[in-house]
């Protein structure tokens, strides 16, 4: 790599709100966001919630000349949403679904139906290995009484070890996506702790956009106005993350958001904002440790954000627990009433609904079977996430206790792979 | 590294067969094992079809002495069954479960109930990196009309797909696991194919154990004879598998299996018989292209695997689109039926009856709704799967077409993230 080598790189981001039949102007939007795209010419458009495949073709089909290469994410039953564009070509490509995702009984919330992952892109630009990742976390339906929390914890944490264990040779790793979390979650910090990824409003040279860097602002005409009530200038939820390994520095120039309208000012083209960023990657003589010299109480932060992510998960293991518990006694329930209405019916009771009552306990047995299975599944995947975190936990404890000198020791924590040199 | 580095990794693999209730004197087997795998004390222990917890946490309690580190991977309704012991600790773990695995409905095959999927192990050893999986695919009830073959090769792409990505750092990689797949099995030549690793029992310098190294034998009391009919001597579905990257080279000194027996020749410890192998890595010289020196013709068979499993996909999702569009017929006949029974009902027909067949219809439609559902999902799943199989076979197929002067552009391929040097 030459010691002047410098990279462009212009992104953008959006959560297009592609429900077919329920999101509002959809056509309409997609054709104004390809126009748009077209004449920005970004290197990497990276798009959520297109949930028809059918309007990932269309979109295909108008950005082919500037964005030759493409991809959709399939998976779940709907399909992830997730798609991207680019002027580069995709080197490699995967995707990781999270384990957990909601509940399937919650069918007027959709998540579960959808499949949410992280797609993982590789790209080769000038030499330097890009890895670029598009996600989408569950949706917050309720902030005071999140039923979804633990779920939005352990996504977090997936995406977070997705991105740990698939960049060890990345030069540089980029994140985009509505992550449904708010800039203090426990699910972000988690993220940016344990990736050190740096988020492009805090670190940019230069912001233009909407309050605060918001990304779902009241002025938008299709946000729902009573949810964003308690956040006056809205709230920001949508994310660009980066970071470069040792080698390479990265810095964001000037980062851009809608501000509930078109960029041309007409009806917005989503009911989240589009972020554009402009990030430039410089070659940096390598350093000893790339890793900032962190002194035990600095990587504090760490540890507290983990142990605070165990407590959740903890809580989250019981709740799964509980209705697990809950299903078997309500099978039992179930089981009761037929052998009692079986009783009934051979007795030559009233037939008529005695009949109907056991069908629908044959009902309530089996899906209520279901629920259980479902929940027992649950638990099984917030302990494997709950076990990962922990070891990672007793591992940056090792190295706190063992003071700075042994500061190699977390390093390796976060940079596993590279090889000691004896 | 020194010149004269050199490492022995003792490595054991056992396919447990510990199905609570069903497997016989798993008490004593697990015991037996524990005695064993105390005794011998190999470096790494991977074990599969510990379906029970319980067995997993005996085992710790009685190997913690000689295998400090230990884990379990959880995943699904019943589990992964994978579990792991090591006397060198454990850097960090995570797993991957298949998108595929089996249909929920056929419940007395039980494979969709256990969350199958390959667990990845990070070991540190004398500053060499690695990376160890651990894997148990989809069974094969029917070798004559195996209506799991698609699920089964879109395991192994993403087994090796999975490799491919977390393993960019690694100095070695081991793969242990029961594949469920023949040598010759599509599923086994595109997992040697993409991911270049060396099959254990093809390689070892010394051989001992069942005629073919086969890891299911007729002499094994628990083995079903029937089921081995076709094969006198047995088959080979479990495997050691390995490679190291340019700097290193990996050998098998020796490799051993049981063959039917405890290895103290009293009744079996699985059904399926244990592999043992003795590995040794080395230093050696890297050379300026690690990959060996393919030309086209040798390149042919990546090609050719690629190309055949994207048929077997090709396959696998026109008949998982057959099953979903006969989920919906039946759907309709189901409210057909409702219908005509509502209005019998109101119309004061033989009430009984229809009530019975009205609350049967509404179970049909739900149940075929969910079948619907499911083979919505399995569609997308081996979309997802064929995408990326179409990607790297476009990609192999551009480097063959550029010749042999181009052959950095296959190597890269198969070792993305190198990074290119200006």
């Amino acid at each position: 790599m030459k010691p002047n080598f410098s990279l462009r790189l212009r992104v953008f981001n959006l959560n297009c709100w592609g429900i077919p039949y329920l999101s509002k102007h959809r056509a309409d939007r997609m054709k104004r966001l390809g126009n748009f795209l077209n004449m920005e010419s970004f290197d990497l458009v990276l798009l959520e919630e297109v949930w028809s495949e059918q309007d990932f073709q269309y979109l295909r089909q108008k950005l082919l000349p500037t964005y030759p290469a493409a991809h959709y994410f399939r998976s779940g039953i709907i399909g992830s949403g997730l798609c991207v564009f680019s002027k580069h070509p995709i080197q490699e490509f995967t995707q990781h679904v999270y384990t957990l995702n909601g509940y399937p009984y919650m069918v007027h919330h959709g998540d579960w139906f959808s499949g949410k992952a992280v797609g993982l892109l590789v790209f080769h630009l000038s030499g330097l290995v890009l890895n670029a990742y598009v996600t989408h976390l569950h949706a917050e339906y309720n902030r005071q009484k999140d039923i979804y929390l633990a779920h939005r914890v352990a996504q977090a944490w997936e995406l977070a070890h997705f991105i740990h264990h698939t960049s060890k040779k990345a030069d540089v790793i980029l994140l985009c996506g509505d992550l449904n979390l708010h800039p203090k979650d426990l699910g972000f910090r988690l993220l940016k702790e344990w990736t050190g990824l740096h988020d492009a409003y805090l670190e940019t040279q230069d912001f233009k956009g909407s309050e605060e860097g918001c990304t779902m602002v009241p002025e938008n005409c299709y946000v729902n106005q009573q949810e964003l009530e308690p956040f006056p200038c809205g709230i920001r939820i949508d994310y660009v993350l980066y970071k470069a390994v040792s080698g390479f520095c990265i810095s964001c120039k000037t980062l851009k958001t809608t501000t509930g309208h078109d960029p041309h000012s007409g009806t917005p083209l989503s009911d989240h904002e589009a972020l554009m960023a402009t990030l430039c990657v410089r070659h940096s003589p390598p350093q000893h440790n790339p890793s900032p010299t962190h002194g035990p109480a600095e990587r504090s932060p760490l540890i507290s954000v983990l142990r605070e992510a165990c407590t959740e998960l903890d809580l989250g293991v019981a709740q799964a627990r509980w209705w697990a518990s809950f299903a078997t006694y309500m099978i039992g329930l179930g089981l009761l009433i037929l052998a009692v209405l079986s009783a009934l019916v051979a007795e030559g009771g009233i037939r008529e609904v005695a009949i109907l009552l056991w069908t629908l306990s044959v009902g309530l047995v089996l899906g209520v079977g279901a629920v259980y299975l479902f929940h027992l599944q649950e638990a099984k995947g917030l302990c494997r996430a709950r076990a990962e975190l922990q070891h990672v936990l007793g591992r940056a404890r090792e190295a706190q206790n063992l003071g700075p000198e042994f500061e190699p020791a977390l390093f390796l924590l976060h940079q596993e792979g590279d090889k000691t040199e004896d």
